[in-house]
Parts: C-alpha cells; structure tokens; sequence
C-alpha cells in the first residue's frame, strides 16, 4: 500500500475496520511494523484512521506478512491544512514525485490547471490515476503523521477556472501567484494574516504563465509574488513556496 | 550529460573547448538544443563555462545529434552560494534525488556525515560516486542557470568532524541545526545577519539526532532551529529549510 517513505503512522481506511475495530493488514504496512518496527504481540503502534482520527494500534497477532492491529482512535482528527494549491500540470515525471511532498507538506485541495505552456498529453499520464494519486498521497500523509487526504481537482481549461470555478472553489482564500518577475515577497503577501486565513497559491509551469494568464490571475485577485532567485524545477519551487506560505502564516 | 531538468542554460567543462573558444557536443546537451531549443545555424543560447562565467553561444552547425557552438564568456562568474549544508547522510534513493535540487537551490559545500540513525551501508551506495554525483550537480545547476558546482566532503565520523576539522570548513559561519524539539524559527536565527554572512546548515538522519549528537552540536555553536509543524522526508526537508535560509538572508 506504501511506497517509499518512513511510516511515521499507520494509516488504515475506515471499511478495513471490523465491528471489533480490528484490522488485518497483509501489504506494505504489515511489512513495515515486521520488518522496520519489528513489531510484537501487545506492542503499541501510531495509527490514524484516513480523513479521521489519530490513534493507537495494539499488535494483537504478527504473522510472516500479516499483522493483526486493534484500534482505539482517541483523538481528534487533525485540522485542515490552510493552504490550497493552484498548481500548472508540471511534466508526469515531476508530478510522479510531487503527490507524496504535497501531502506531507500539508494542501488542502490540489487543483491542477492547464495553461499555455502545458502540454496536452501530460493530462493522459498514468501519474493522475486516482488509484496511483491515492497511493503516494497517502505515503506522503504516513510521512507527515496526517490522516486528511487533499483533494484533488484536474482543470482542462484555465480561463473558465478562472472565471466560473474559483470563486465557489476558494471563495475568502487569500490568492497569491508565482512569477519570477514579482519582487513582492511572501512574506509580505501573506504575513498578518487573520488566524485561520486559508491561502490558494498558484504555481506556472516550467515555462512560466503567459502575460494573457498573469493578467487573469490578477484581475481574480491574485497578488503577485517572486519564486526567489533561483529558477527552481517545478517539485523544489512547490516545496519552497508552501514551506514560504506556511512560514508567513505562523 | 545531463538527465531530467530544464537546461536553462548549457554547461560546457572548460576542457571541452578547442583554443578558438568553440565546443562540439554529442551528448544530451546536443539533444536538448536540436529537440527542445530547435536549434538552428545562427542561433545565440545561454551559455555556462563549469564554475566560470556565463555566457552565449552561437550555433555555428547542427548535425543529427551534434551542435557546434562559438563560446562567449562575458559575465562575472556567479557568486558562491552563501549557504554550506551538513547533512546525515540520508537513504540512497532519497540521497539520489537531492543532488539536483541542492545544487538548483544553491549550496556552496555540502558535508554529507554520518551520525547514530545513519546506516553504515548508506556510504557504499553508488550515488555517492563522484562521476554519478557529478551528472546530477550539474543538472541542478543547468536548472538554477548557475556554474558553481558545489563542494561535496564526505565524513565516516560525526565527532571528529564536528570537534577537530569543522572550524578549519566552516570558520565564521553562522551555525544553525534543525532540529523537530527546537521552538526557534530559521528566521529568527538567521534574520539581521551582517550582508555576505555565510550560514551552515545542519540536517539531522529521518529518526533525528541523538541527544549526544545534539549536545555535540550545541557546544559547537550551532544554534537549534524548528524544522517545522510537519514531519518531512530528508529531501523535502532541506529544500524546505535552505529555503527558509535564503529568505531570511534576505
């Protein structure tokens, strides 16, 4: 079920869940408490249940490659991440390796857009499966200890997500735009913030947004912010600018 | 030469020059200028001599899958990144996919150690040769559009580096680790620093630094920093940090 990360929760989908609320686990998750935790009867585990709570998992039976957990889910779910990305269908490769740093960096809703400089085909590539999506954003959640799965929006077309969608999509989100041209900084975009504020950051594509596309952003109501100095493959500027928005909300 | 980047600018070894400044490539570089430049006779590309100037070249010939350029250097050589990075060495397939955005985000050293939650194995990995390390700086670099291909040292023993060789790397750095307990923030630490400061970095194994390890670091001046509200994976973790550096260098 897991890929490559560290499993720093178990996480279990609530219909794998007995009326016993016990688990038997046979996949990546059993391999992990086996192998990397070493697991034994009686032993206590991090758990979260998806889009729930977090938890404790008491091993109740260890096979070669199973494990048998009973769940108690004592606290309350964590809270939804404030930042929502607006993100141009980077090449599939880069989307590949992107879901599981998404999630564990904490995004509420990932909507992917296309724009000028998106290739057509990238919207066909098995990196946008949901089952695939699924799998590495759980990974990145297992990392970060989350249960809360983002969800995940694909817009074919920009201009009409720009003028139908956003407003019912990020209604009172804060909007702020990449662009290597900006000189604002994040830090003054965002910073003082009401408590709570929910951001929407939107990122171009490797080739940037076109001006036709940055004077749309701006005329919804995105400021302008700079990518730093650095031109950045699309996963490392992802990774910058969250870390950035998250800094300047706190 | 190169692998999976954007090549916003085409790196050439000096020794790759004939004595009238002109260079033949036959590798990926020749693919991107032919594929995604669509290079033709007459045509002026960003240029980069490897830890030299930037410059422009001029397409003197294109074959099927060979560019000929006449060399331009007519710019200063970047300057070195002010920030060094020491880094438990992580898992080679998350060290694997670090190279490239360290040296995209700008690194002018990188110590890799070991450390307690280090796994000894790690150091024999194949992405630790330098001809494989090399490929992958160079991508990073042919990203950012920088030439400075960063340093990298390699260190068995945490303590010996730490008490007998680090003042002699890393003399006047600001000294700062990340460390989850930590509450002060990279800003914090690092903000109101003298201009040109350079700033050592320090980024613990993914099960952290050890207690002796941190108390270590501590008598060595580093000062600790927060790595954040989420658990990340090495990689994310130091593109979330040095960022943070960087903005707060600022």
């Amino acid at each position: 079920m897991f890929l490559d990360a560290d499993m720093n929760v178990i996480l279990i989908e609530p219909n794998e869940l007995n009326a016993r609320n016990e688990v038997t686990l046979e996949d990546r998750r059993a391999e992990h408490i086996v192998q990397v935790l070493q697991g034994v009867e009686g032993q206590s585990l991090r758990i979260g249940r998806i889009d729930g709570p977090l938890g404790t998992g008491m091993i109740r039976a260890v096979g070669k490659a199973t494990v048998t957990l009973r769940c108690l889910f004592n606290s309350e779910p964590p809270p939804r991440p404030l930042v929502d990305l607006l993100l141009a269908l980077p090449r599939p490769k880069v989307m590949k390796r992107l879901w599981a740093p998404l999630a564990s960096l904490g995004i509420g809703h990932i909507h992917l857009t296309n724009a000028q400089r998106v290739e057509r085909y990238y919207f066909d590539s098995h990196v946008l499966e949901p089952d695939f999506v699924r799998l590495q954003l759980l990974e990145g959640l297992a990392q970060a200890m989350d249960t809360r799965v983002p969800q995940v929006s694909i817009h074919k077309q920009f201009k009409p997500l720009l003028e139908d969608q956003l407003d019912a999509l990020a209604g009172d989100s804060l909007r702020i735009a990449a662009d290597p041209a900006a000189t604002q900084r994040v830090h003054q975009a965002v910073g003082n913030q009401p408590d709570q504020q929910r951001v929407l950051l939107a990122i171009g594509p490797e080739g940037g947004w076109t001006e036709f596309e940055l004077q749309l952003l701006k005329q919804h109501r995105f400021e302008l912010v700079t990518t730093g100095h650095r031109i950045l493959r699309s996963d490392t500027a992802c990774t910058a600018l969250i870390t950035l928005v998250y800094d300047a909300l706190q």
